[in-house]
């Protein structure tokens, strides 16, 4: 293991700066929702929470990014990929409270949202990355944002990451930020970021969002290979609720402040930068489980012994994903049959009489179900186990060395208190 | 319109009868989990539930049927299979409480099941039909369906259908029989039919328990097609949780006593038989949905305009299975992004642009997003409509002509306390 976790979030590489503050476009949004108006217009007292974050580098930087696969997607999106088609950008501007998705005029105001950041900053607005979460199809308050980029641009500090974390929090719990550190020829590389959960989060198509910023010296190609090589293995394999959202985006910038030689190939820098990517970004991938909407506990669903990878990732994105798993786990319920059902259903290719179940947590480990019969085990034993907040469900199969494993969440009481009325 | 809806059940087509016991199937399942035994002994006292169904003709029937497509099957799956293999049944036995799946002496119980009925009615047994529903990976007990199985054979009668419906029944709130009636060639034929809900549940891989019957004369070639054309827009259209069942069975019998000229080849008797049979299938679909595990609602997706009947299917289904969708009509929260965002993700090639969403319900109807953008609308007039128990989602595309409707019912608290422990 060639990487080490450290304090921090967004600011820890060298080079970065960030901050978040409360502009007020949650409170506007909702004020336009609460008199069925389709209009921008501010609510007249901002209410509290963090709602904008803008983080920059004193200079540009290699960048890459992966987007939502969903067909209908925020505006922000299509401004955010003109601007990185040069491979570089220098801010990020995102708010919260408001999605800007499925409004007639939300592209003009994603592009005046860049402009915002670049005028304050003194950058080319071209190297803006812009993005935004909340309520879908509400148009976006622009006035907020106009002020709150006036405050945030006296305030950006190495401190303020945590502002940021907080600022594009939706139905979070938690705020989540990371910073790990390697060494690349002898320099130290540090890559720190900050994410949103904690719904609308489904595998496989995209991510949540989430910024990441490095000092490390690494062309921008190579930039995106190791973002999409990271996230296949964990924003990928994370579902809360199956759905995906419109918004998401998962950017990274390189300042290059670091020193080590650039990387620009696939050797072994890149690997090992690669490495504490990956490790950073599954770590981030448990915290979006573990705090999904509702979610009592974190479910790891480890699947060994698979045909190939691909049918492995099937299944244990299968099992992470029904909605009768997730409910037995919040019940403690340690029912093998769900588990059964579920691969059933996946559409891998299985042998059916060859599936072995153990659930394991800081409690201890117990096998349910072999060579695919349920077998008789201690209830009150496999109920303690499921009890914990860290569940791993262990399916050991007998068709081959794939393995995966994928990040879910158990489904509660709360998940439907949250998503009953969202937007009031 | 060819057919009307009549009271009666499975029993209402000449030729059948049926019953239901309270056999012990469920007290004896339950208590072999609470002592941790994987054997099958009885419990003391049954429970008081109706769980064995015996349901037979006075001759052999052309029969037909269908089943999950999950790779994990229940053992009554493979039995029923090998006896349907001639086209020929006489009797339908099935229990609730203990799936009879995923057990190491599953196929020889399912087909000792398949001989107590045989030889209480004193037919060949491979003209028996044999199904379970409940737990999976328990041992089914075989001692109450034996005594069950005798006492249902002197209890067989023209009134027992609604018994036969209770005993299929496991998290259902009601029991789900009906009967349609129509002409053909001057006949009057009658179908009946018996369902069971409520949980895993979903489209597209096969269907619930449920068992059909009438005095048609049909080949069971004929049988056979007519019975997968109506599931393809019924029980294929449901999803209650989105988790396919490992027990799912559909099956027809036609004893010919109508009199009508048997159906061989699709004529316009065939169109006439299949008409009715859809439209009890529809609406059983609606029953099966709007009694959800903890529904309070049918939720109906309806969508137009689509590129074809495969992108409106895709679309109708991506909506009715979104758990933000089925958590927002909970809520009776007209949120409309949800809908977009269900429709962005199916993976149907959609014109984003062109998308209208509208509410419909018994207290009015209201347009929330025309074009892919959010409207202005009235709250307080859309939170009227969706506090209705039934409602419409209406869904217009601008891509074709292809039209679909899905059925599906609301994502509430119930359905999480039903779940998190279903099995004690």
């Amino acid at each position: 293991m060639s990487y080490t976790f450290i304090n921090g979030g967004v600011t820890a590489p060298q080079g970065f700066t960030a901050n978040g503050v409360c502009a007020g476009v949650k409170a506007a949004t909702s004020a336009a929702i609460a008199k069925n108006a389709k209009d921008d217009s501010p609510a007249p007292i901002p209410n509290g929470k963090r709602d904008l974050a803008l983080i920059a580098c004193d200079k540009p930087c290699a960048a890459a990014a992966i987007f939502t696969k969903n067909l209908v997607k925020s505006d922000t999106i299509y401004v955010t990929q003109k601007h990185l088609e040069n491979g570089v950008a220098q801010a990020v501007i995102v708010n919260s409270g408001n999605a800007n998705a499925c409004n007639p005029d939300g592209y003009e105001k994603a592009e005046a949202m860049a402009k915002l950041a670049a005028d304050a900053l003194g950058i080319d607005e071209t190297n803006v990355i812009v993005a935004s979460t909340g309520v879908i199809g509400q148009p976006l308050p622009l006035s907020p944002i106009e002020s709150g980029v006036t405050a945030l641009k006296d305030i950006l500090s190495k401190d303020g990451g945590t502002n940021a974390a907080e600022a594009i929090m939706t139905t979070d719990t938690v705020k989540k930020e990371w910073a790990v550190q390697t060494v690349l020829g002898g320099k130290t590389v540090t890559i720190g970021g900050i994410a949103k959960g904690s719904g609308m989060i489904h595998i496989n198509m995209g991510t949540t969002l989430s910024f990441v910023t490095t000092d490390a010296a690494i062309s921008s190609e190579m930039l995106r290979e190791a973002l999409v090589a990271a996230a296949d293995v964990s924003y990928n394999m994370v579902s809360v609720d199956g759905d995906t959202s419109t918004n998401d985006t998962l950017a990274i910038l390189a300042s290059g402040y670091a020193g080590n030689a650039e990387i620009t190939e696939k050797n072994a820098d890149y690997d090992t930068f690669l490495e504490a990517l990956t490790a950073a970004f599954k770590a981030v991938a448990k915290q979006l489980a573990a705090d999904g909407e509702g979610a009592t506990k974190l479910l790891i669903c480890n699947v060994s012994g698979a045909k190939n990878e691909a049918a492995a990732k099937t299944i244990a994105k299968s099992i992470i994903c029904s909605s009768l798993v997730k409910a037995a786990m919040f019940g403690a319920d340690a029912n093998c049959g769900r588990i059964l059902c579920a691969i059933g259903y996946s559409g891998a290719d299985v042998n059916v009489n060859k599936i072995d179940v153990a659930y394991k947590s800081a409690a201890g480990e117990i096998l349910v179900c072999q060579n695919g019969c349920g077998l008789a085990f201690d209830e009150a034993k496999a109920e303690q186990i499921l009890l914990e907040n860290e569940i791993e469900i262990l399916v050991t199969l007998g068709d081959g060395d794939g393995s995966a494993e994928a990040y879910g969440c158990d489904l509660t009481y709360d998940y439907v208190k949250i998503n009953g009325d969202y937007r009031t």
